[in-house]
């Protein structure tokens, strides 16, 4: 580690992917690259908490089978989610007799979980670890916001929760997209006490991580043809694009946010995606077939989370928020 | 990683601690080792989740100090806690600029964050890490069961959830408790829905991961001066000896567990302590203190977590739980 960077020697690689997306995601951009486009959001399930936990256990266990493993030959899932208690995650694991390492970041749980599982296997303490993570637009309603049963109108600053997930599988060798780095983020709260928009939340995190990134390895962004953010939408893009050009970085040519690209604009999304699942699925299908086939070589992947709860909302506080950054290469 | 335990070759350190907990808890067998025993469990904090986060910022600033270290010096913290969210660690580490990797295992949080950090450190990713978690006994109430000012009754198979938190501070050199190894825990599920008996619950968990340990380090319990498990109560540390010894395994002779000896025998808390905070404080304080003084000289520390949600219980859901070991020597 070199301040919040690690190096990863020994070039842990995504060997497989697999991904689930709700109906509404299926529209847009990520519709042809998924692995499982959803003909009902419900998922077969009776209430939208186990249609997320069916969702997460899906994809693992399609990562698991994409790679040609057994389920005993995976040493590790590092997976966490948006719920309360990760319960998503956990339930999931349950259906897997795997070590289970439960990790929360909020939305930026797939880089979080990735640059764990790189480590675990750069350091050789592990062979084949799963990282994954999914959310669910009406589980997150639901505990974060408002019933969708009570109909309540949505800001305009607001984003809309990602139905989907999405599963990696890292492994120590095999043909892949390579893990060479990750840039750990620090919590960064700039005040922001809307919690109808986290893209100008989380915003200061992912320009703190991405800063950081560059400075530590000495890199330009045009060493990447493409940095990726989770799901600041389209005002947190903007807002992230103004504060790292104020220190003198210029992402503007070459950032993508997969919240502002995974929906056709409908006027319901105002900003565009968010949720766990937003980055997961982005990253596990348009991103991963870009990287594998279409010319797409190195991309830094910034996962972005919001880390408040209704509780500390209610009680006056602002949005602490994070950034991880992992480097992908093909 | 041979199966799901990881030898630590570089032997990473926990080189300095800190405790701090509540009132009751003083009044047991802690009192004596806790380095802030609170006067009052508001620790000066207008509500039970601010206080909880104060803890927990209190002592990893604590271990910080105790290290002889400023804040900048540390690599990296780990840390998760009870409330939804991870709130408290969350919070806590916006006090600290430090790159902060949130982790979510319930009560079983200790024996996880330590092991990430051993991780790291043992893999030479960093060189300082703190490990911390807490809970706190009014917020766990709110949140989980019922506020305190209903005046519920406790049925007599529950726990009492502790109040306090504890902080390792993990480093690559230094004289302290070298982490030797880790065994890391799958999520086990007997089909248990009494929220209310969580002893019952996470004990399969504890035997689980203490039946694999031992099979995959081919060690016997008297190769240990101790095994310490989390907070599984009088009830659930029963229902472990029974589990293990049916597998052919004796630990009664050295068996302790967190939550069965943290308070002196009073009619409220029924089977003992539980919590993020419980195996926190009790290795933090006396465990610590009687391995580096008291002729203790290898642990095997078994947290364990039960990771239902009140919306997986509500829904019917049973409840899964996850057992992490670590092994300390002196």
């Amino acid at each position: 580690m070199k301040g919040q960077t690690i190096f990863f020697k020994n070039r842990p690689k995504i060997v497989a992917v697999s991904t689930v997306a709700g109906t509404k995601e299926c529209k847009g951009i990520v519709g042809r690259y998924v692995e499982t486009a959803l003909q009902d959001d419900m998922f077969g399930e009776s209430t939208y908490e186990k249609a997320e936990c069916k969702m997460l256990s899906h994809v693992i266990d399609g990562a698991i089978t994409n790679a040609g493993l057994k389920r005993d030959e995976v040493d590790m899932l590092v997976s966490g989610d948006l719920l309360n208690q990760i319960i998503s995650a956990s339930f999931a694991a349950r259906d897997f007799s795997v070590p289970f390492l439960g990790v929360y970041g909020a939305c930026s749980t797939m880089a979080e979980s990735l640059a764990v599982a790189a480590t675990f296997i750069d350091g050789g303490y592990a062979r084949r670890v799963v990282a994954a993570t999914g959310s669910h637009f009406a589980s997150a309603e639901r505990q974060y916001r408002y019933p969708l049963e009570l109909g309540c109108t949505r800001p305009p600053q607001s984003q809309w929760t990602v139905t989907g997930a999405g599963a990696a599988l890292l492994a120590s060798e095999g043909d892949g997209i390579t893990v060479s780095a990750a840039t750990l983020g620090k919590v960064v709260d700039y005040g922001i006490t809307d919690v109808n928009n986290m893209g100008a939340a989380m915003a200061p995190a992912a320009a703190d991580t991405i800063l950081t990134h560059f400075r530590l390895t000495r890199e330009d962004p045009s060493d990447y043809d493409m940095i990726v953010t989770g799901d600041l939408g389209a005002l947190g893009s903007r807002i992230l694009k103004d504060l790292t050009w104020e220190k003198g970085l210029d992402i503007g040519v070459n950032h993508v946010d997969c919240g502002e690209i995974i929906y056709n604009v409908i006027e319901d999304e105002f900003q565009g995606g968010s949720g766990a699942g937003c980055s997961a699925v982005v990253l596990n299908s348009y991103l991963y077939s870009k990287m594998m086939t279409g010319g797409l070589k190195k991309i830094l992947f910034v996962a972005t989370g919001a880390l408040l709860s209704t509780v500390s909302s209610g009680q006056g506080e602002s949005i602490p928020c994070i950034a991880h950054a992992v480097v992908l290469e093909r």
